[in-house]
């Protein structure tokens, strides 16, 4: 074996707990028999309890962009107005999606980096009228910002538009309340919070959401809304095409997981990884890239000294260390590295990452404060207990 | 444990090889790691191999429906004509997928369990000209029957229509020349005779297909075949989205254990493998649903005795035996029991469900041959050698 450990730190896909491993491993079951059926049962209403909603859950197989579409896909016809609010990679990709269907596209672009506000939504809202729906990215993974769904669907729901959002990276790791926030859509992925290898995506539909997708339009199948609630309605629930079959029995489990731990103590877990995540790297002297608020809690992005090649110090820490982290996307290249903290992390994975880096920013020259970001990071994280 | 053991003997889902269920339960690694990008290279490769084609092979993460669906979305505009030739559940997914895209659909139907002819698909294009492409069926998995796809894409080519194929059960497991047959796009998926758990779509493209969908409009994203192509031209290849990696690491180990077998043995084997099959259940005296030749060698309907309903059957043998069989679809329900043998199967998981078929008819009160059934598929098999 290398001398030192796999480590997968990425905002996504993350490190899959053994117990997911072996859910997956066992002979396949067929998706139509009683065993299945029942696993399919348990997961959706397990997945309600994390999207808190009353809503049905929707499950498809397909990577997160394949949920992300399946909004745009159903909810809208050619030519309808929607608002994108992006301010990273992942708000950009709403806009791809928006004109690949045709759709009257409003874009509220901030930099990457920034925060979307409310006031700005409400006000791109009242300047470009009847939008039917606003497409927005709750963690933004490329730059670390979370924004504040709750204010800015809101004033949404102000408008009569519909709150379609990218949760990807942020269910089951930030406080997301789908129906205390009035969320239309909220499309999330296995790979992220929820433990469980890439393959799945999860979308919660309102009753107004589905209404809309009723006159919608725009032409699909494999994403119809209407013929997957049709069979997940089925008692017990089925899939209206052979799904993944073993990432379903891989993620049941690990929402269970989820669930065990609580939801509560889930999300106090992130926030208190992305403190010591920052307070680490701000210890050694570097400059955070994403906000250092609790809030960002999903990934860390962290610029690398002017001198310093980040795609350098990546590969360094892959090669020689075996961390896998990412760097940053677009204009960021080069610029930044993104330490995730999401689903199967505990503060001594952030402590690892924070060391390694810590030593390859030394070897390639760089001049930072030696021997106490992990320290700081424990402090941050409350352990050891503040005396 | 119950007293026997699981066995999954459905034309797909179909058992996955331990080595393949073992790749799959490694720790996750990243899509963009050059790791994964190394085994992509590898495996689209080696797909390339199985689909006998030098076009390239595009690989999506959802089920076999998004690989069709892909062809419809990528290569037609609303309003082009298509032929849909259909003689089951899949063919009628075809047409099902032209409609939902809006497509001007010339549709030649058959009764199900009929086997489509080369003349009759020529008669109907030229009946209807100007058709873009001809949607077909190589195994249709709810009748058992494979049809002559290499005879019938002669006449498409004439037509000059592209030659769409839905090979989603049969490759890998029956002669399929994508190149020396002239087929424009086939689509297979990993949970059939490619022996890895479903949520893998494979679409190869030839570069007539291309050209089409380089000006085809109909509304696509996730999946483009464009954005795919270009992600998997990089170097080493990429998805254009997060793929589902555990699967792509199960399914190169599952392509490595088919071409090390080697093709030509894999069909043959297969080929035996139904002569053994329909042996057996014509010893005991049943009649059997789908085409009695080589061909049809994916999957065995067999029709049970009038008075025995196939349903009781399947659960029977499901409960009391361990077995899992699929019966008929729609106006086949209750009167057919079908046993996939494609995959990771061989003549004694085809004998097993021969023996517990009998032992469950002979329970329920039908009229048949006992105890001949074994011998019967191992002498069709050719083991042990005739003397």
């Amino acid at each position: 074996m290398p001398e030192t450990r796999y480590r997968l730190m990425t905002p996504g896909p993350t490190p899959v707990p053994a117990e997911v491993l072996a859910a997956m491993s066992v002979p396949i079951i067929h998706h139509r028999a009683p065993a299945f059926r029942g696993v399919l049962s348990g997961l959706l209403g397990r997945l309600k309890e994390i999207y808190r909603t009353e809503n049905d859950v929707l499950l498809f197989t397909a990577s997160g962009t394949g949920g992300m579409e399946s909004a745009v896909a159903n909810v809208c016809s050619p030519g309808d107005r929607v608002l994108v609010v992006s301010a990273g990679n992942f708000g950009e990709r709403w806009a791809s999606i928006a004109e690949a269907y045709g759709c009257d596209l409003v874009h509220l672009r901030y930099a990457w980096g920034e925060t979307p506000t409310p006031e700005d939504v409400a006000s791109m809202l009242n300047e470009h009228g009847g939008a039917k729906a606003v497409l927005l990215t709750h963690s933004e993974t490329s730059t670390g910002v979370v924004a504040d769904v709750g204010a800015i669907a809101a004033r949404v729901a102000d408008s009569g538009a519909l709150t379609v959002v990218d949760a990807i990276s942020s269910l089951g790791a930030v406080p997301l309340e789908t129906d205390a926030w009035g969320l239309d859509v909220v499309v999330a992925g296995s790979q992220k919070a929820l433990m469980t290898p890439p393959g799945l995506a999860t979308v919660s539909v309102s009753s107004a959401a589905l209404e809309a997708a009723r006159t919608g339009r725009n032409q699909r199948f494999y994403l119809d809304w209407a013929r997957t609630l049709e069979a997940q309605d089925e008692d017990p629930p089925l899939n209206p095409f052979t799904p993944a079959i073993s990432l379903v029995l891989g993620l049941d489990v690990a929402v269970s997981l989820l669930l065990d731990e609580g939801l509560e103590a889930v999300f106090d877990r992130h926030v208190r990884l992305g403190r010591a995540c920052r307070a680490g790297a701000k210890a050694m002297g570097l400059e955070l890239f994403s906000p250092d608020e609790d809030r960002s809690a999903v990934v860390t992005a962290i610029r690398t000294p002017p001198q310093i090649d980040a795609g350098e110090v990546i590969r360094a820490l892959g090669e020689r260390h075996g961390i896998t982290l990412e760097g940053g996307r677009a204009e960021l290249v080069g610029k930044i590295v993104r330490i995730g903290h999401i689903g199967y992390v505990d503060v001594f994975d952030v402590t690892t990452a924070l060391a390694a880096l810590e030593l390859v920013l030394a070897e390639l020259g760089a001049d930072i404060e030696r021997g106490i970001a992990v320290t700081a990071a424990l402090e941050a994280y409350g352990e050891p207990a503040r005396v």
